[in-house]
């Protein structure tokens, strides 16, 4: 692949920058941004080639700030286009400054302090529960953070919940590996690219028509329907049914125009074929007749389903 | 109406105090609760009548945690239902302790500083920066907290930004009423009553099907779609047209059974009628055969529609 910048929201060794590295590689340039605003501004701007972005958590739901910023109500990112989506699965391990604890044992070593982000606490509860009952705790903004802390404490028996990146990035020991109590946690993360660029290397699922090894092609529309037409939202799900798309998802935001009228993100499967790229091109075309400020968003290889 | 009891989410002079004392009159006896949870856990105890739950601002879109107990994944609250809706417009002043400021004059009084929750800077920015720039701002975790603390600082020249009722309660002078910079952001709200409880005052709005004043009624559904069946949402969404009903809003939830199985709720209105309840019992029924743990979760009079 030929090298590629892409666009993460930091710090570095965050799980945005692990995606970033697992799904493009060592050949590209990965840029921390400080917000995921600047991450799409900087594709619109063509600054970086892509950006990878979370936009859903098993667990937690939709990332709310990633929907507002694909409506894009103002316009500012009008050529940034979906080309692909990313699974992370979350894995925690415990991280120590190298030599801290040289016969680190299972609920025997005595560690002073841990560290790590509020979420990871409540991840990781059964293990902490068992083997470190009665430790101090110290909330940090990131769990990437708490790695760099614990990197630094040179005085004190501290140790950091964060990912193996982590540990990696930040030179740590790993001392426990997987001890999440739930071990199917996963963040979605979509790839983001200039329709209008052709700079960057393409991605391996990019065209999801020539990529083989994917059965299923998603693709992503947004719309709006009239507040004084009953039965629009049912009449515009209905088309994408007629072409043979099945809905994933359905996600609701205020339109901020005005209140309780929404904009709708429609989530869509079908299979890889040669009629795929005609159907898009239906659903929008029918979606236009019936709803307000129609947008299509790009079309992507389904990961869950690569044979 | 004779005397109820009431949960909403504390401290007391909240939005939610407010929407409330509005909704319940001044008969009802209003509970302040710790959390939504708790709320809901009242009505299902019968410990409360009612809860009056925030479930989605015109602005910032639905209220996730509101609906994640709707869904109630561990039939927890089996017999809450919604029986009405309140729509609260959200009002911002500008509040000192009484007699801080008697000549108070916009722009030309110095205030040596602000309180206010970290949402309501954002909302009351035009004013802010027209008439109080430069005075030094603290964040407080609620507007009500912020009139709290203003009331009792009697050795400083400070203000605070929240609602005309918080001023109410905690005895403040208002120097500005309504600076906020829109004037329609408004939040929704729920009434929750237990199904099988005969106790407390029934509500204006509570049988739809009596209330004359009212056009539409709204009601609510939640399922599951088999993951392996394609098509079963745009199935289960058209009985809802096949049977008269608007679909008015979609929210998605994680299911947390498996990674990207979710849980939808729906809500749909219809002209009141004597076939509504048929309609609702006829949906139900339909739903069934096509989703998984459909539940319905009420009907109310639409608070929009009255005329």
């Amino acid at each position: 692949m030929e090298s590629s910048s892409v666009a993460f929201l930091g710090p570095v060794a965050s799980f945005s920058h692990q995606a970033a590295a697992e799904y493009f590689g060592s050949s590209a340039t990965l840029l921390p941004h400080v917000s995921f605003g600047d991450a799409f501004a900087s594709v619109q701007n063509g600054t970086t080639d892509y950006a990878i972005i979370p936009c859903e958590n098993s667990t937690n739901g939709s990332v709310v700030q990633t929907l507002d910023l694909l409506i894009d109500r103002e316009d500012r990112y009008t050529d940034v286009k979906v080309v692909a989506e990313y699974y992370l699965t979350v894995h925690h391990c415990l991280l120590a400054r190298k030599g801290a604890f040289p016969s680190y044992q299972r609920g025997e070593t005595q560690i002073a302090k841990l560290y790590t982000h509020l979420q990871a606490w409540g991840q990781c509860e059964i293990f902490l529960e068992k083997y470190c009952k009665g430790v101090e705790r110290q909330d940090v903004s990131s769990t990437s953070k708490a790695g760099e802390i614990v990197s630094k404490e040179t005085g004190e028996q501290s140790a950091a919940i964060a990912s193996r990146f982590a540990a990696e990035h930040h030179g740590l020991d790993v001392l426990e590996e997987n001890i999440e109590d739930k071990d199917d946690n996963t963040t979605r993360f979509l790839v983001l690219r200039n329709a209008k660029s052709d700079s960057g290397a393409r991605l391996p699922g990019e065209d999801s028509t020539t990529d083989a090894t994917t059965t299923t092609q998603r693709s992503l529309f947004t719309f709006m329907v009239p507040q004084e037409a009953p039965g629009t939202l049912a009449d515009a799900l209905l088309i994408f049914k007629k072409h043979g798309m099945n809905i994933t998802s359905i996600n609701t935001r205020p339109s901020q125009q005005k209140p309780w009228k929404y904009v709708f993100l429609v989530e869509c499967d079908m299979a890889s074929t040669d009629q795929s790229q005609r159907a898009v091109a239906d659903i929008l075309c029918g979606l236009r007749q019936v709803t307000e400020q129609c947008k299509y968003l790009g079309t992507w290889a389904n990961q869950l389903t690569k044979s």
